[in-house]
């Protein structure tokens, strides 16, 4: 007879709390980006855990991390379970680590009770889910499923100076000890658990979302051009000043897509200018834009007000703009049959919870394209996220991990 | 029988040409800016110069540059002439340089000429005029009236990094050969040459401007604070997000204050947001403003609006907003005596000028606390200053640095 495994909550906790250490900030926070000294060390410290448990470690050349316990039939393709291990600079402990480390746990349950699955099962932490030190974000994911190849990001180079191709490198080196595989591995199923990053299941009450969708994201960079000039001296007629045309331009889009849209997004996250001096009319100003709708028209839409904003806003300052796309993830669907398992999972342990569709975009979103895939949510206070505040309840932690083993057991027997 | 001393035109343009490579950028502007390694090559060669004329070179605490002449009378105050040789980042070959090497070629033609003057004279460049690396600006003349001590700076770093104390310290140990004097030797008057920075001369077809007074400067820095949010999950009734605040208080500052008075200033020139992630709605953001007029109270009342729109802006985004004053040079009148002798050697030159307000701050202004004093200015070609592609046609430079000498002599007999 074999045991039925158990979430072992405790330790689950401690694991949160000993990666929230690494990348740690003075207020609880974490500043564990895509590719950093930090991640590497939190990766290092997810394989040393693998390695003392007999799992074996992976990775592919855009430095997915995989964890493997066999199965029973090792030609089989694995289930795969996971999150991401970077954070945003001022970030949460929670976003990716929880999902990756509940993974971890349902991988030690299954080996304490000694549970053998037919397939194998492994946990992923996808490289640069968040995209803020290297943007795009999912770039682990895309590459994964062939959305994207790693060469597609070699020029890229990150607010720090650090040069993309190096910090990768780096990070690949940094686990001699991880077999290398090629990029798509073909796997069976694909579950994610993550926090909310919204405030929906905490103001409900509820214990999990099953997430059956996620809404589109655009990303684009706006420049505008100017003529730089001395601050003193130029009168407003001799003026193309970049800063009033970005001020005015963003003003405006700022007055008339969320109010009039409670589905629509619309965030400037990055902002500069060039050359940056107190007494200088600046030649450039350079923001970002982050676009999301739950529908594809709607983004669409949303990004046309964007440039029409723009481009008047330029004519009207005698500057010229210019906009470039620099991340598009259309609206998406997960599998039913993987929404419909969580489902059923939620219902054998009697937990409460929701069908909803997801307001932040997520791997399992391009994990979808190649398996069937779905998400688990849990509540997080006041739906904070990307914010060194952000919280989760320990119950909704314990809750959230035994839902995902129940699923994965229903994936992967 | 002794000479007349007669400006060398093509000498001083070769050396304007020489200087222009220190520190300058592929489109033929200069970068060199205050207590960099270039701003300490600039002055390095210039104090070589200077020593092979057999003139004194001599610095003060806060790297204020003399090269010294001597009179007939040791004992009397110099006659002190100069200006800059810090740049913008992005700045042009003229503005500062142009006085500094004007004011040497001053010193090298009474040499030429054998021409004794019964006080020293003295040229002087200035440190950190610019303020666009350590802010504020005119650091080094005020330094020298006694309005900032060196100390007041010792907690400034640069945008890149750098720390003021260390630059200043790197920048005296440059010039090991230079004398140390303490700051603030009395002088008997002080000129200064500089390009207009606007468009005024060359429209009117003048070879110089005869500044009576400089406007009044004013600089500002803001910073709205909100609440770090997921850019895809957070709706509106939600946010909190200094962005907003920011854009709209300038959007609305933008529209009010220059459209409405044709002699007021208004720049924004440096714009961040924190922690600059593309989707995180960021917890601050922070730009500067530089506020420009010839009259004192309107620099008060602009100063107040600017205020009052950015408490609005915030109160209406749930944000916070703080104001502080990072620089206040009130506007300033120049010394009749000296700006009556540069009227009379413009007109013993048969040059044409007109008596006309500055719209940028100079030392100048600083300096006439301390002795009369007054300046000169050049036309540029559209007025463009503070940009790689300021230019000074070289009748105008040569004329302006005959202007310079005459109205030295007027001085120093």
């Amino acid at each position: 007879m074999r045991l039925t495994p158990e979430i072992n909550g405790e330790r689950l906790l401690r694991r949160l709390s000993d990666f929230a250490e690494i990348g740690g900030t003075s207020v609880g926070g974490v500043n564990r980006q895509a590719l950093s000294k930090e991640d590497c060390a939190a990766r290092h410290l997810l394989a040393d855990l693998a390695t003392a448990r007999g799992f074996k470690v992976f990775q592919d050349p855009i430095a997915n991390l995989f964890l493997r316990r066999e199965g029973r039939n090792p030609a089989q393709p694995p289930m795969l379970v996971g999150s991401h291990l970077d954070s945003q600079p001022t970030g949460g402990r929670f976003d990716g680590a929880l999902g990756t480390l509940a993974a971890f746990e349902v991988l030690e349950a299954l080996e304490d009770a000694g549970y053998d699955t037919e397939a194998a099962i492994e946990v992923v932490a996808w490289t640069n889910e968040e995209g803020s030190r290297f943007a795009p974000g999912v770039m682990g994911s895309m590459a994964f499923v062939g959305a994207a190849h790693p060469h597609d990001f070699q020029s890229l180079t990150a607010s720090d100076g650090a040069y993309f191709t190096e910090e990768l490198g780096a990070t690949l080196a940094a686990l001699p000890l991880a077999e290398m595989r090629p990029l798509g591995t073909p796997i069976s199923a694909y579950l994610e658990l993550h926090i909310e990053q919204g405030p929906s299941l905490e103001r409900e009450g509820l214990a999990a979302g099953v997430v059956t969708a996620v809404q589109g994201t655009r990303w684009l960079t706006v420049t505008f051009l100017g003529n730089a000039g001395h601050a003193g001296t130029t009168s407003l007629g001799y003026r193309r000043d970049p800063m009033v045309a970005a001020t005015l331009a963003l003003s405006r889009l700022q007055a008339s897509i969320m109010p009039q849209d409670e589905d629509a997004r619309l965030t400037v996250g990055r902002f500069s200018a060039h050359p940056g001096s107190i007494n200088a009319i600046p030649d450039k100003v350079t923001f970002t834009v982050d676009i999301r709708h739950p529908d594809a028209a709607s983004v669409t839409s949303i990004d046309a007000k964007v440039r029409a904003a723009c481009e008047e806003a330029a004519l009207s300052q005698r500057c010229s703009v210019e906009i470039t796309t620099s991340f598009d993830m259309p609206p998406g669907s997960f599998s039913k049959i993987m929404t419909d398992r969580i489902e059923a999972a939620a219902q054998a342990l009697g937990l409460s919870y929701k069908r909803m569709i997801s307001g932040a975009f997520h791997d399992a979103l391009f994990v979808a394209r190649v398996a069937p895939a779905a998400m688990i949510f849990v509540p997080c206070r006041d739906g904070i996220s990307h914010n060194e505040a952000e919280y989760v309840e320990p119950t909704d932690i314990i809750n959230g991990a035994r839902l995902l083993l129940e699923a994965t057991l229903k994936s992967a027997r």
